[in-house]
């Protein structure tokens, strides 16, 4: 039984790229954290170390910067896919292209023509694939750090001979939220509204995570997931992965006071990791 | 020349306090990182091992959490100052206490009463000092992220033998700002209204940094400096730290297209890096 | 199309677990980061907020602490097949388990009894899974930070119009290296030597990558892969992560000086990315 | 009472240097962090934005790489000496320089000639300052992270009516050591043997740790600076700083299990913090 090459696709990872629209006084910015990766035949290069076939990395970052003039960046996800197409259709070797892009927001000082600030911490994200099968979009949010001081239980569980928790119908629920969602192959056709849908799930997953009172993280992603698809009929599926970033009640009994959920210590390690997906019937 | 015990001081670092408000119905959350230093003569626990003079990290902690519940949380500087007394006062070998806080910031989603998002990347600071000679309070912010499109030059400089940077005009200016002012002992004594000198200060700092055209980064900070101070009266003196997070124009020549300050790219390191502190005249 | 959940599955990550074994007067010490993850019918506690199924996260980490104990850790590898097993065969709803663990490496000061200091950056990996299928079993390495000074090329690649990157004969090669070897399922069955494996993976990795004559990093982990698949029947195939540290020589010219590959800037970001699999013949 | 700059300063943080030796064909390999700093009378660049006198950061880090060239890099502290005198002696505004330095170390792949790896997590340091009143070397290491596995114990400690530890006489005590020392100015004068100091402190660092029964941490980084400064005349003090990582043990009672201090748990926050200068009597 021989030893063969497997999957291999290489690429340019976290190429920082600024943009500043400055088309009149009123300049617009644009801070995004680009990564591209090609898949072919580059077997010659493991094999034999013929690079014949092999763009190198540092050609792929130079096309992030010469598309971001000469094409200019829309949405993220139309950069992506522009950038994508290209090293498919017109570097031949390549079979299937993906490229990341991290977007990093910023908000004018005080309606400044071109003073800005960083906001939030909160990252938008894309990850679009085109290959013989097409394109796919998945675009989302991370970072997005929630908490819910009270509206969460937790009790009713299985309990095995290592189960020490106690139930409880009142907790702090926390989490940073990671979101993935997958845009339908006709959305992708027509060109979705990137802006508008990614506004839109963002709402309604913070409007679900406040407002569904939670029996579980599950429960709340499984409704934040769920309204999300609801809303926006160009989504197919969105993945949250939503560590639970304990809040434990600190006992000061010791010291003669009473802590009715008050007083909290936040903790780092070990952390809950939950990760569902929801999709729409017939898909998988 | 023997050898001795120089300065010495301990404490509990990065205790991570989150702290509900549940009065009513519309909860208020609190979310601190608190530490803690003790001064004094602990030469017995180096020299020869004994702890009696030591009260422990463990049981700073403690009294970081009762002290959340039983006094409560005004502002940072009222819960280190508080803190930072009762260690100088309550605890008989300790001389001087320190206490830092980091305060990081939560917003209500969609006006809910119990449901929060974190804002922000910058968080707001203090560094709390009691001993003899009586209470510094030192606060500021850091991680607060800045940049001007234009409206910056750096040219005119001193060139030696290694210079090769071409003087410019019109610039990316960029920083990731840590800003530190120190509290007039008088503001200190009577009780400084600190959220609105926090707010103030902040204010001063992002309206500098964006109206001021700058022919340096030093000179956006002498003016972001000195506009603080004479905005409070409270503020005796203000530290600036300020990386400079060089945006470099990218040449596009190469593939035929013009880059008229369009297209950057974002390194990470090496930066510059300017400190600088003003103060009021006859200070030092 | 009505909205349904999909893949889920939850566990308590990164539970940071010590363990002394005090047999004798000569302590071993064992320092492992142990994270858990369950498969299952859990979609009662999504849709309706019904735990019954649902066994705590925090039972999942007492689980690892007792076990620590009970069953001791032999090899990583071992420690998870258990772990896994376990649950797997011991919590009714559980249909499938994973459990990753790192390993951090501690050395005896001037062989010490029981006193010791951590060694290196690199970490050494497994992620088990168990479920109806039997047993899988990737172990690995990562944060392996290697270099040569030279025996590097990177010529005759493709160039298109975006290239600006010349070729070169001789070039700086860095990497830190994350490699991930799967066990054959007839190795596992009769459990492996994990040490002796990982230690011999370990050395061929490190010398192919140190005497094979780089034409292209793909080139060198193509060895380097074949060569463990080679010395270890017992893996059935392994892939290898390798950012290109890009190592960028100074120009001097404008000082006067000459550097012939003497004098380097390492970057941060962008950094190439390779990613490959070598398996056998048949496999995929 | 006007409003006036105080003290400022101003640099080049984190050039990444990469030097290859490669007189024959064993090369050596160097891999430094190099951060430069001025002081001096830059008034006019903060208060005017006159640059005249400001030699750019741009600057700072082009004479770094060319140093590296051209003079070489023997020990980190003569390369910093160097550094700083040449900023300080040749560039007419500057009246101080302080120059720091953290080296990476890398070992030969199997004695190699041109292939290495990187070895361990500590870091070696230097900070260096250059002014009218001489030269000041201050070296170190950091990131040295220490372990007993018994040997320590912390009891006969200061109780408040927030002190709930109880006192322990065998624990684990464990700590990521940074150590700073000083070199006394005559060694500085005379040109310290840098590299023999640096491995005779760290060794009696370890030496001491390890083989100290611990009565606290305090006592072991005594004792350990004590050493430090008997083993070598040219250092006049010392500064270590000991993040205490907690290591708790598990109660495994609930499982029907003992734990005779053989399963931790290692917490990230909070930690103690232990700083502490020993030096020579005379000395401050």
């Amino acid at each position: 039984m021989g030893i063969v090459l497997g999957a291999h696709h290489y690429g340019k990872a976290e190429t920082r790229l600024f943009r500043i629209v400055r088309d009149d006084r009123r300049h617009v910015v644009r801070d995004l954290n680009v990564s591209t990766a090609l898949t072919g035949d580059f077997s010659a290069a493991h094999l034999v170390g013929d690079q014949a076939h092999v763009l190198p990395t540092d050609t792929q970052k130079n096309t992030v910067f010469a598309f971001a003039k000469s094409v200019g960046i829309a949405q993220i996800e139309d950069f992506a896919l522009t950038l994508a197409r290209h090293f498919v259709d017109d570097v031949q070797p390549v079979t299937s292209a993906e490229v990341r892009i991290e977007e990093f927001a910023w908000e004018r000082i005080a309606d400044h023509d071109h003073a800005f600030r960083r906001v939030g911490a909160e990252v938008r994200t894309t990850r679009v694939s085109v290959g013989a099968e097409g394109a796919r979009v998945d675009s989302g949010v991370r970072d997005l750090v929630l908490l819910k001081s009270t509206g969460s239980e937790f009790a009713g569980f299985l309990v095995d001979e290592y189960t020490t928790l106690p139930p409880t119908h009142d907790r702090v629920l926390a989490t940073s939220l990671t979101a993935t969602w997958s845009y339908a192959a006709a959305a992708i056709e027509r060109g979705a509204d990137w802006a508008t849908a990614y506004d839109a799930v963002r709402d309604v997953l913070l409007d679900r995570f406040a407002n569904v009172h939670s029996l579980a993280l599950q429960q709340s992603l499984w409704e934040m997931g769920r309204a999300a698809l609801e809303a926006r009929p160009d989504v197919a599926s969105i993945e949250l992965v939503a560590p639970n970033i304990h809040h434990i009640a600190v006992d000061l009994g010791p010291f003669g006071l009473d802590n009715p959920r008050e007083v909290f210590h936040v903790t780092d390690r070990p952390y809950g990791l939950i990760e569902v997906t929801v999709q729409r019937d017939g898909d998988d």
